[in-house]
């Protein structure tokens, strides 16, 4: 009987082409299909919450797909454990009610960008941080952080080549903190558009540098103007980080 | 004017034959001292304070060095940071008294060993923790790591394949902690025979599994037999984390 799964992973990013399936290039999604093709030995059709770009990691990720073998959660989670890549683990999977489709159902979700501020590299975080190493005061850039939050039209921080026309986003909140030397940004919000939080997080950086001044974020809203806001910062720091279905999770 | 440069530096052991200089296999002294050579043209003489076996990790190591070349410790840091692969990283560089020897003059050291407690995979710590599917009580494993503070004869916790004859050490602290699906085991002593930690950690995990019975760690000791204690743990969740050099920083 088919029945509707639902699976929660973490993928290191780097070496792939983002999530979405593409010819000629690895994805996530590709490799996720060819792991459910070996153990249920049925091609199915998997919906994932969002799009991700190169080199962008996800602590937790969810997709969802219509499988006919019977088998239990927990042997079909083993299974694809051990036939994916070290870069990709399963850590949830569930039998979800036939309607339920990981973008569409999605409420919310949260990204963390993490900002190693430091002239010596970290062997250990090498490809998932951005490393900084001028001066970062993330106090400053904490109250700057918080001009994102509210709804807003965020065509100044969304890249071009995307089709979507509606481009007015809530954002719930959107911080910055340090940890030593390690200094994260998190945001949440009800959707992103294209390299959004990449943009916000460059546009935090060329405050911090002087390019932008301080407290000009409304105003760059305002203009809808992408030549206003910041660079676009690299993907290795950005982490999908939650993903929510239950509108009271949000807040 | 010969100085003696301390580094302290940062290092991820998976593609190591540990730090010790050997034919014919790649470690993180040989690259340190590749790394020395090119910034400073010197064939140095580099002192680290402790050996590491293949694969362990170092989030803090010291070695020091005499150098002739007349060139700005900042400036220096930088050019061997700039020159060495990405999973070794400099970040601490000064000139030190004359006599100063990174291994005898060491007072005491901290290592960590990290477990993954989960049957998931986590692509973003996967060479640099064991992965423990098992169930885990932190708790009473905390209880058994408080046996090991003290001054003993560890000849139980050491592997055969050593030429130390004194194998009393003195354990400052040992416990064991929990943060989501990660537990943390934590030994700091006056030094560590070979493997001491790595058979610390395997022995607790066979007390974890019924292979050792609990509160037998006293027993295990006083035996100094290494048949009584338990497994070696891999060397992937071993980190040496701190090393200390004032007295007044060990307890």
């Amino acid at each position: 009987m088919e029945r509707n799964i639902k699976f929660t992973i973490r993928f290191k990013g780097t070496d792939y082409h983002g999530w979405q399936l593409q010819e000629n290039a690895d994805t996530v999604q590709a490799q996720m299909m060819r792991a459910i093709k070996k153990i249920t030995g049925e091609n199915v059709k998997l919906h994932g919450c969002s799009r991700t770009d190169s080199g962008v990691h996800a602590n937790m990720f969810c997709c969802n797909a219509r499988i006919n073998k019977d088998i239990d959660c927990q042997k079909l989670m083993r299974g694809l454990n051990a036939v994916l890549g070290d870069d990709i683990g399963v850590y949830g999977c569930s039998v979800v009610p036939d309607g339920f489709h990981s973008r569409f159902d999605c409420v919310g979700k949260e990204y963390i960008y993490r900002i190693w501020n430091s002239e010596c590299k970290n062997p250990f975080i090498k490809d998932t941080v951005l490393q900084y190493p001028y001066k970062l005061d993330e106090k400053m850039l904490d109250r700057q952080a918080a001009y994102f939050v509210g709804t807003h039209d965020f065509s100044a921080f969304c890249s071009s080549g995307t089709d979507v026309e509606n481009k007015v986003r809530t954002i719930y909140s959107c911080n910055v903190k340090r940890d030593g030397e390690l200094v994260t940004v998190t945001v949440s919000g009800d959707g992103f558009l294209y390299n959004m939080v990449r943009i916000i997080v460059g546009t935090l950086l060329d405050i911090q540098s002087g390019k932008i001044p301080e407290d000009s974020v409304p105003e760059i809203i305002a203009s809808r103007d992408r030549n206003r806001s910041g660079v676009t910062a690299k993907a290795d720091g950005l982490h999908l980080n939650k993903v929510y279905y239950d509108p009271k999770e949000v807040l």
